[in-house]
């Protein structure tokens, strides 16, 4: 069976009217003001296939905060720029924990298990400020080359937003520097971490930016190689094993695919040699993933009879 | 690229060249004295293609105790039988843990993480003694049935050893039985369990038996379902996410095969849609798992470009 | 201001009448089908001065289980054979955990933080054991030569009960095996610890069995030496930092004396060189304490001005 | 036995004279850089007695980091304006983790187990920030105000080393305040806590800080209350249960007296109705108490029998 012979189209379409009337389970997130503005009943859903087609409904154009998703393009930018040394900095393996845990970090002298726990994320942060004299617009920049895309940018409200409730994540970077696990100053690494989870990006847009995992590191069209096939492999088992927080378990055998959850509702996944795909939806089940992300990629899973297992 | 495109002998053969002379990494597992007495340069590897096919090297006709790959087993036997019941007793998330871990039980209320940390297993062993008059008669007729292979049994010798020295296991029995989540008596769950782990199956045997997780719960030849696509896909994920201690993010990246290790040397792991792969190799890297069993399948996804990810 | 200018027994009649007519606060303990039938209402207290005078009201003659209390009888026997060996297997520190915690034994390599919480009074039993040809009979001689009382006993009903429902403490006592912290068989050592929780004696008795904790080792009349004045001193600190699993600090600063409660209703006190006090009252508050047992003991100190700091 | 039978003078000679001239064992605090550089030989020790005679000998009158005993200070003046209401917001139990846990916090919902813990103190400092406009100035107030030296103040370049340095409290305040269980802004509340700290006083300063818990809240001479009587029981009971980290119990039996140890090489003790006394030895034991100082003070209460035990 190859991609080719699936209607992909007519797959969203389904997905699209088995739940846009339905009433939406989960909780938008509200720790942050920002994020609790969002409308509930956003949805949208975009599959941008590996021979260059583009699959989509509802409000895959809009762009929302893609907050934890961005980890992926951190992890992807510092391995580019550190090699296997950064993982002398941070682990490979699932955490057990949910995402803000403290107490593992005490006893693993402060090496977090994964890029994708907060702990794990903000020492990729520390690595990219100190790769780049500005690491910020080193992300656009990397966001605006694998996308072809130049107006993907941080969302300056939603920055400012998380700074003024981030005590968890500073309690983390001053914790993660007293282990000497942080080489720059705590605010500069924390500016950089507010700002890349504040970045704005659309369904259409992450699906974009996803399709390297699918496709050995490489764009379509353009054909530029942003990462080797043997990070790319990397990038998507730890998506696999790690991106959704203490569900990616779950997430795994339902959708079997792997991806990444971010608590603005959005979720992507890819299927390597296929394609990738994104989907929005703000409200969140108990554990931090949106909920009807979470059944529609099911659905696609089912309806199109491709997961990796 | 199709599996018959490959051909499987030739790198297994490379394989086997690459590692036979090579001194070995790691230590046999001593903790059972009946495994420490295994000669430390057994090495063979047996590889089951969808189409049928048989490839292997070395001792792959050996027999050895399969130990915690017989947790792939019991699982699914749990699962035919119990349904979905089964993960109200038993969760499916990475534990983040070392494999005999109690104090995560202490905060999950005696549910233990997932089927294949020890906690786990013994409540899958719990449930197939309430299911069955006789467990261990009903665990070597449903291996008999997958493979054919009516030799299949317990090591008795084995048995007793992990018996004698099995007072972890004891403890988390009992520890599981005080939060309610054993039904039978505890002597019985762990006869069962120390029989399960001391099963001897050889390379050959194991790739065989795993075909179903490779083929949608089907044999092949008899064409017989033992479990639906569903329940396959769940064990998969399970291997995937769970299979290897915590290593199971490094074995993702580096195989990036759903698959499942036992301190007895050995290590199967599946391509949904192409093979069952099985290898022994006794030395264990620190974590537990097949050092040269670990590396051999690396080299045999790289060469062959079969990996999920 | 000496013992002799309190008058004892007006300060015991002041707290019986302020307390009989309340209304019981807490809960019977219920784990132990037998402790459940205890009345709730039944309350006694007895003290027992230096100077050998005797004060008492309500049930203080009457026998209960003495449960955790006991651990201060094993462990004192323990002190005896053992010497400061016996610090090699238990600590001497607050566990900061409830009383039944296997997770913080993980980290301790098997060593229980104190002899108070129940993995510490396993291994203290387990010396013991491995002391005495007849352990049990050798704590019973022990407690009739202190209170000279030949008939203090073991209750085999509530041993049996304790034995019937002990998943915990077999899954303890296994665990404390595993590394190697245990001697004797799993069996024997429950046996005698399931016996030692069921002793049964009056708040009369233990104030009497007490008096050597007040008296640098010595009973009164016989003056016949049990303890050295330093083991005295350990076995007060010990109290005072443990005996009340998390309401040590509680405990200390409300009474502001050394003691130990047990979930049968009793609490045991001592002001070294001035009295042993017993009070028995079933309901429990819910770190586990008796709670009228607790204000009796808070009014004896604040009427009597008697508390160590 | 009265105070006045003693010799106290000659009790401290005899302990001067057993470890003046043997060789230090520990090893001086180095994780602030202006606490390394204090002479590890530095030994004095200060005895005040509630009859207003003082004993002492050695460096008794040179000044020095007090460190965490300063926690007993900020404690008393929390109590002082806040009243019970304090016990919401900090806990009074042992903690059983060494003093500066992430991990046990997570568990408690951001109360800490007890005011002598960092996170403790703290909790105590965000009160006294928030109680007075100046909580600096106030802290200084009440010390020269229970000592009648007006003379006790800040090293603001302990202060400034300890700030440089102080990660894990910047992570401690962060998380408690992710709680809500801060008030004020982090960088206020560390500002007074690393002033606190860097509070130098000498042993006479401590000791006749010291003697208003040992006097039930009132100085000697001036006769002024500071706490009540009932406030004092429970700073001591917490002296008693957790003012040695993870060395309480054994200071508990070894020195039989409340007390409370700082970095700095200082341990102050009360024996409630009779002295404050002080020791000063900057090796700290692996537990980070002054090795010399536990062991003058054990032999002080050897040596006088007067321990509360």
């Amino acid at each position: 069976m190859t991609s080719t012979s699936v209607d992909y189209q007519k797959i969203l379409n389904q997905i699209n009217q088995e739940f846009i009337d339905q009433p939406r389970s989960g909780k938008v997130a509200s720790y942050i003001p920002e994020l609790a503005k969002v409308p509930s009943n956003k949805f949208g859903m975009h599959l941008y296939d590996l021979d260059g087609s583009n699959y989509c409904f509802g409000d895959s154009q809009e762009r929302f905060s893609i907050q934890s998703i961005s980890k992926v393009f951190t992890l992807s930018l510092a391995m580019k720029v550190m090699g296997d040394k950064l993982w002398n900095r941070v682990g490979v393996e699932p955490s057990g924990d949910p995402f803000n845990s403290l107490s593992q970090l005490e006893n693993d002298s402060g090496i977090p298990r994964n890029p994708f726990i907060n702990a794990g994320a903000l020492v990729v942060a520390d690595v990219l400020v100190s790769s780049f004299s500005n690491a910020k617009a080193a992300l656009l920049t990397f966001l605006h080359e694998i996308t072809g895309n130049p107006q993907i940018d941080f969302d300056p409200v939603v920055a400012a937003s998380e700074q003024s409730k981030g005590y968890r994540n500073y309690a983390m970077v001053n914790y993660l520097k007293s282990f000497g696990n942080i080489e720059n100053d705590v605010e500069d690494v924390l500016d950089f971490y507010f700002h890349q989870c504040s970045i704005a990006m659309s369904c259409q847009e992450l699906a974009n930016a996803f399709i390297i995992f699918a496709n050995n590191g490489t764009t379509i069209g353009s054909e530029r190689e942003f990462l080797t096939g043997r990070q790319v492999k990397r990038v998507n088992a730890l998506m696999q094993t790690c991106g959704f927080y203490d569900e990616a378990g779950e997430f795994s055998f339902e959708v079997g695919l792997p991806g990444k959850s971010g608590v603005g509702g959005g979720i992507v996944a890819v299927h390597p040699d296929r394609f990738a795909v994104a989907v929005w939806s703000p409200p969140l089940n108990p554990k931090g993933n949106s909920a009807l992300g979470m059944a529609s990629l099911e659905r696609l899973t089912t309806l199109t009879g491709f997961s990796i297992f």
